[in-house]
C-alpha cells in the first residue's frame, strides 16, 4: 500500500516555524507536499483572490532526503489549497493539515482564522482536513510538545475517516508536554472580541486606528474548547461549513413575508 | 418612540449602486448610518486587518435631507462593522444590513462572502443582521425590483427579532419584479466550486494564474436556497457562526486518542 499523500499548508507563511514542525511530523506518516502562502496571512478568514493574479514558486526540496516538495503561493490560505488541489498535486491527497498556527484559533477565532479557512477549503473540496494551532503567539514557540498528539490525531483521522462536511479544529494549550492531560472533543465556546481601536495621528496630521481588543468568553460550559484549554486539555472541535441554523427556520417561517 | 438605528455596510465599496439602493430603502424605515469599505472587498471572507492601520473618512451627508451619515473605511467589511459599532455610532444599532451585493451569495458562497462576513460580524457582536445579494453581477443591475421585499424582511426582523446567534442570508433572483413568486426560508445548498486556474505568462516571462471556476451544485433538495432561486423565489437562509458539527462529536469520541 502506498503511503498517504498529505497536503500541508498554513497561514503564517512558508517560513513559519509552526509549518516547519508540521512538515517534520507529517513526514513520519506519509508523503508530504507543501503549498503555503509566501507571506503571513493571519486573520485573513476565508478570503480568496479574485482581483489579482497568483504566483507560485517551486522551492528547493526539503526533509531528510530532500524529497519534500514545497511550493509558495502569493495568495491566501484558501487560494493555496485550491492551487494545490487543482494545479500542483498529481493525485487527490488523503488528508490536508494546516498549521501549526502561532496562536489560538479556539472559539469564535475560527471565523477569522486563515489556518482554519485552509482546512475548511479542503473540506469543501471533499478532502479530510485538520487545522492545528498552538496557544502561543511567539515565533519561537516550542512546537515539539505537540508532536505525539498531532501524529495521533492525524493517524486516527486517516484510519477512521472524518465525517463528510466536517473538518477538525485542534488547539493545543501552551504547557509543558507532561502537563497536557489529554485530548477532548468539544463544542465551540460562545465568545466575542471587545474591540478597542487605538487611535493615533500620523506625521501628516491624519488620524488612523489600530484594531486591538480583548477576548470575552460568554460561555460557562465545561464541554467547550475554552474550558478544555484552560484545564490542560487539547481541544478538538468538529467544525462544519454548512452554516444553516436549522433551529431558526421554523421561527422565521412564522414571519409575515408577503408583499 | 425613536426611529430604529440602521447600520448599513457592504463589500463592493461605498460607491456601489447596490449600497446606494440599500441606503435609500432603509431611509424609509429608520435613521441610517453608513460605514462601508473605501474600495471593493469581494471575496474577502471574514478577513480582519491586523497588520495595517485603518483610516476612516467622514463623507458628505446624503439622503433627501442630507442627514444620512456616511463613513468610508480602509478596511474589510468585518473591520467596517467593528469600527462602526465601537467608534462611530453613538448608540447600539437596532439592526445591521449589508449589501445589496452585486452577485449571489447563496449556498457555499456564504463562506467567501464579504457581504455576509459583515452581517456575521454584527451578529457576533449581538446586533440583529441581514446580508442582501442580488443574483446579478452587473454594476448597473436593477436593484429596484428588490425594494418591497427588502423593506418587508427588515421590518419583520425589527418586529419579531432574529434569534440570537443567527444572521440572515438573503438572495434575490435576477428576475422582473412581477416574476418573483415570493420569499422562502431555506437551508444552504451543498455545493462547491470546480476551480480552473487560467495560467498565463507575463511580459517578463514569469507564469501567473487567474482563479476561475464553475459552480457545482451537489444537492437536489427542494428546501435549499439554490432551488428557491432557480424557481423564482427569494431565499432566506438563517445562518450561524457556531460552526460546531454537533452530530460529529460522538463519532470522534470513539477514536483512540491516548498517546
Amino acid at each position: 500500500m502506498s503511503k498517504p499523500l498529505i497536503l500541508v499548508t498554513n497561514d503564517d507563511g512558508i517560513t513559519a516555524p509552526g509549518l516547519r514542525s508540521l512538515i517534520q511530523f507529517m513526514s513520519a506518516l506519509g508523503e508530504v507536499v507543501v503549498v503555503a502562502p509566501d507571506s503571513p496571512q493571519s486573520g485573513k478568514g476565508h478570503a480568496i483572490t479574485l482581483d489579482t493574479a497568483l504566483y507560485v514558486k517551486k522551492m528547493k526540496g526539503t526533509g531528510s532526503n530532500g524529497k519534500v516538495l514545497e511550493y509558495s503561493c502569493s495568495g491566501t490560505p484558501a487560494d493555496c489549497v485550491k492551487m494545490g488541489l487543482q494545479e500542483l498535486l498529481d493525485r487527490k491527497p488523503d488528508i490536508c493539515v494546516s498549521g501549526i498556527n502561532h496562536g489560538s484559533n479556539s472559539s469564535i477565532n475560527v471565523i477569522y482564522s486563515g489556518t482554519m479557512s485552509a482546512a475548511i477549503e479542503a473540506g469543501i473540496e471533499g478532502i479530510p482536513a485538520i487545522g492545528f494551532s498552538l496557544c502561543d503567539f511567539s515565533w519561537n514557540a516550542d512546537f515539539s510538545i505537540a508532536e505525539s498528539f498531532i501524529k495521533k490525531i492525524v493517524s486516527e483521522a486517516l484510519l477512521h475517516k472524518i465525517p463528510a462536511g466536517v473538518v477538525l479544529n485542534v488547539n493545543i494549550p501552551k504547557l509543558e508536554k507532561k502537563a497536557i492531560k489529554g485530548i477532548k472533543i468539544c463544542r465551540q465556546a460562545r465568545a466575542n472580541w471587545k474591540e478597542k481601536f487605538d487611535k493615533r495621528t500620523n506625521p501628516m496630521g491624519k488620524d488612523y486606528y489600530w484594531l486591538t481588543g480583548t477576548f470575552d468568553l460568554l460561555d460557562k460550559g465545561e464541554d467547550t474548547d475554552e474550558w478544555a484549554l484552560a484545564n490542560g486539555y487539547i481541544s478538538v472541535v468538529p467544525t462544519q461549513f454548512d452554516l444553516t441554523a436549522h433551529h431558526a427556520i421554523q421561527h422565521i417561517n412564522n414571519w409575515e413575508l408577503n408583499v
